[in-house]
């Protein structure tokens, strides 16, 4: 049995998340279904992570078991032929069994795009929040800084309660202006439900006066999700770079 | 009568060309009818260009006559809320009653996108062509300099022979290699039906060693259509920036 290592983009638009479920049309299932169809045998994919309804990612990565010899080149090209426009195989590699590619994954970057303008930008409609007031890039930048490090993340998670371990460590947040976006990345070694998005809907809020600065540690402190800001909308949100043995993963799509 | 100038961008995906035509959406009719709703009164607009269906404008300018007072913020917000999200007004201004966006206009630049890969990029479809032979960009780059310049253009048009004045001048072409993507600006005072698409598709015929460098310039002079190569993809184009009165115009939306 072979054991690969696959990555990919998708655009979440049109999926409800990642993570097969009943009675709604998920990226998991949609590649399940073409793979099985490319190597004639049922395959079921293993995720780097779970994603939200309408979350993009620039590189996701899952592994899986296969008997089919086929080389890497053709799973690519045979994969295109099944697979919708909006998933896309970028390479395949056979990797050691103890591979998996949610439990090998030591760190993952996410990446959250605004569109910062009084204009939309007809483009990236379903690829950035469209935010229409002046964003102060040093002030939530100052903002992001708080956030670095090791905390007990609950009060940026939903459903926190039902969570074991809710302590995780933000190792680098960057706050870029690109033209009339602003594009946050944050890299981490895990990620509670909604915490990126929770992260940013705070910074927003920081940016609006709603919360001040030196709030922040209090917040985070607090464990209350009722004190950060609000959960923002997911479209704006990639999973951007995933970190297997300390080693980028070069296989990316950029926008 | 307020004579204005007004930038916008569109996707042209769903589009029949900004041109309006009977039985047929087109960018022009959709503008017309929403700032007629906005305005509260007939609007016709006057644009920069005709586009082809399912190309792309970054940058499109449009005059039109009014005696509405309205301010420009005002009606940048108010044409957001009658337009679709695919079509964006970036700026209007007052200006002179002699100034015609198309007539007006002294040079255009053009964005040819090539998403160059053997995987897809989802978050491109329908904004680069998808072209998996690896493109060679010093070669390209070295047969786009064979345009530059004042040439009789026949040999690179659709239904020349209806044209009266095929001569045009080309300014500037710049190949980018931008991580997967290869992308072409083409600058020049006016470009004939297909131009920029055929010139794509003769950059793209040397790529692939169906014409030689050294057949370039007997190609321009044979002013035939057929020794050209084939009419690129629409969805890979854009029109990119204009220049009225030699300055740039500084409202763009960039991917």
């Amino acid at each position: 049995m072979r054991n690969l290592k696959v990555m990919m983009a998708f655009r979440g638009t049109h999926y409800h998340g990642f993570q097969r479920q009943p009675n709604a049309v998920t990226v998991q299932e949609t590649v399940e279904t073409a793979l099985s169809k490319l190597l004639n045998e049922s395959v079921t994919i293993q995720g780097c992570s779970r994603t939200d309804t309408g979350v993009h990612a620039r590189q996701f990565c899952f592994s899986m078991q296969t008997g089919n010899p086929i080389p890497a080149r053709n799973f690519i090209r045979g994969a295109c032929g099944y697979l919708p426009e909006d998933i896309s195989i970028l390479s395949v590699e056979d990797v050691p069994p103890e591979f998996h590619a949610r439990f090998s994954c030591k760190a993952k970057q996410y990446m959250y795009r605004i569109h910062n303008s009084e204009s939309k930008n007809p483009f990236t409609t379903d690829l950035e929040l469209h935010y229409r007031r002046r964003l102060d890039v040093s002030l939530i930048r100052e903002a992001a800084s708080h956030f670095l490090g090791t905390h007990d993340f609950a009060a940026f998670c939903t459903g926190a309660s039902k969570q074991k371990n809710t302590v995780r460590t933000i190792y680098d947040i960057r706050i870029e202006q690109q033209e009339h976006s602003v594009v946050i990345f944050i890299k981490g070694n895990g990620f509670l439900y909604n915490m990126v998005r929770i992260l940013v809907g705070t910074l927003l809020s920081v940016n609006e006066g709603r919360i001040a600065l030196d709030e922040l540690d209090l917040l985070l402190r607090s464990r209350d999700r009722l004190r950060a800001g609000i959960t923002a909308q997911p479209h704006g949100l990639s999973l951007y770079r995933l970190f297997y043995e300390d080693i980028e993963c070069p296989e990316q799509i950029h926008l």
